[in-house]
């Protein structure tokens, strides 16, 4: 049976608002997700750089995507993604 | 059900009063809150910087903005929150 | 009696699509694996660097190998290899 | 209800007499201290630059800041506190 | 009782055939090997360095070598070795 | 009830003789130590410096300063010390 | 009552002969020794440098140096030493 995602961290561009508590609270209520956690990079005038790491089951990536879309913010890059029944963080070089 | 805010690492510019012990006790009063740490990271002639962490379950953040302005405290950059009912801590790079 | 491969990291290089979240999922389909994490290592206009770490129990490399051909992407080396009913990680120097 | 503090961490200048185990039984007899750790940053011909980590349960400030005035120590900067019934430790950036 | 290798770290210089998950296997199915792990150090034209970390009990040294041997792989140094009832770790300087 | 010393880390300069397994064997048999760890730091032609760690119970620092005394050690400086029920490390900066 | 040594670092020159896996062999037989690693630190024509790693319990000195003797290995120092009935690792600077 196919394996859904079970964690994810993306590079994301967002403005200001809304700020990384209501967007955590935003992304928190998509399903399959059990944890979101957002740190801030970087600020610049109108924009924020921030690394977003999703925990949970089966994550509804378009839910996601959408979501993300809705706040404004846009994902840069997808920089780790695990998906199985065990899940494998990412290893060091 | 939406989640609420379980983790907040804020970088803050304080005056010199109230210190750390008093303003890390009126955070610890805050609905949600089961824990504080303040970290000192520069002191100048009449401010200080600090880095506050605060854990909890359904952090009431309208609750602790208005006591950070009670005791003279601004937010320069909420630095890295986690929602969710599983806590996800910071992904380093 | 011979004992599968339990881990593999591979450094693999991959157009854009599929992208790591659709990657990862037909890896975390084939016979023997328990779990897939791709991270970006560094992107170009038209591919990618990733590193991909794989555990299972008796990894079926042939359909590894098929899938990653499927998807266009290209195995640069096998950067690291477990097997054995004990799983030994990498030694650091 | 109000927590106490449950973890100091201080920068302090002493006079080399109390020595450090003197000090330290001293400030671990104060009300609220479970266990006391003192370690030396910096030796000059007259005082020491130590670093005075206190853990305990509602600690009571007062009695430590006579204690260390007694012991001809003064408390440079609180570099980090934590308060509540979850202690947290200092996030690192 | 005299007591058997446990762990073994060899320094390894291999032709590009057998592939690492290949030598690994023929490794794991050595008498008194329970797992074995192979890094990648370094690739050139015909040949690669491998760092070889084998764990086990009582591991028969005479077979891996002739397994070495067989594979065409030369070892350049033993790095580390385990010997004892209790598996000690190397210990950093 | 006044709480003994935990934990003692000893900056010290000694002769060759007695040596690390002696001198270490000696101090183990103070009243209060629970285990004792001597590392070397550097060698001279006559002395040596050594870093000393001592934990215990209620360690007696008088005959632990006697110990050393007989051993030709002499103390430059008492780098840590922890005291309390609770036993607590060093903070690092 | 006397406590025995528990922990041995050693920093050793020795011949390529006997080689690692046999040298940790002979000290894993001394009376008192649990377990015992070796790692290469540095190869030189007709010697090696290693660091030898001996735990146990009242490891017997006496045997463990007229081991090494018989192998024509010379201890260059005792880097680490621990005794008592809590063994206590190295203290970090």
């Amino acid at each position: 049976m196919e394996q859904g995602v079970r964690r994810l961290v993306l590079d994301v561009l967002k403005p200001h608002e809304p700020d990384l508590p209501e967007l955590a609270t935003r992304l928190s209520c998509i399903d399959g997700v059990d944890g979101v956690n957002i740190s801030l990079v970087e600020i610049d005038q109108d924009t924020e750089s921030v690394r977003i790491t999703v925990e949970g089951d089966r994550i509804n990536l378009h839910n996601l995507k959408d979501t993300m879309k809705d706040c404004g913010a846009s994902i840069h890059s997808i920089d780790e993604v695990s998906v199985g029944k065990k899940l494998i963080k990412k290893t060091l070089t």
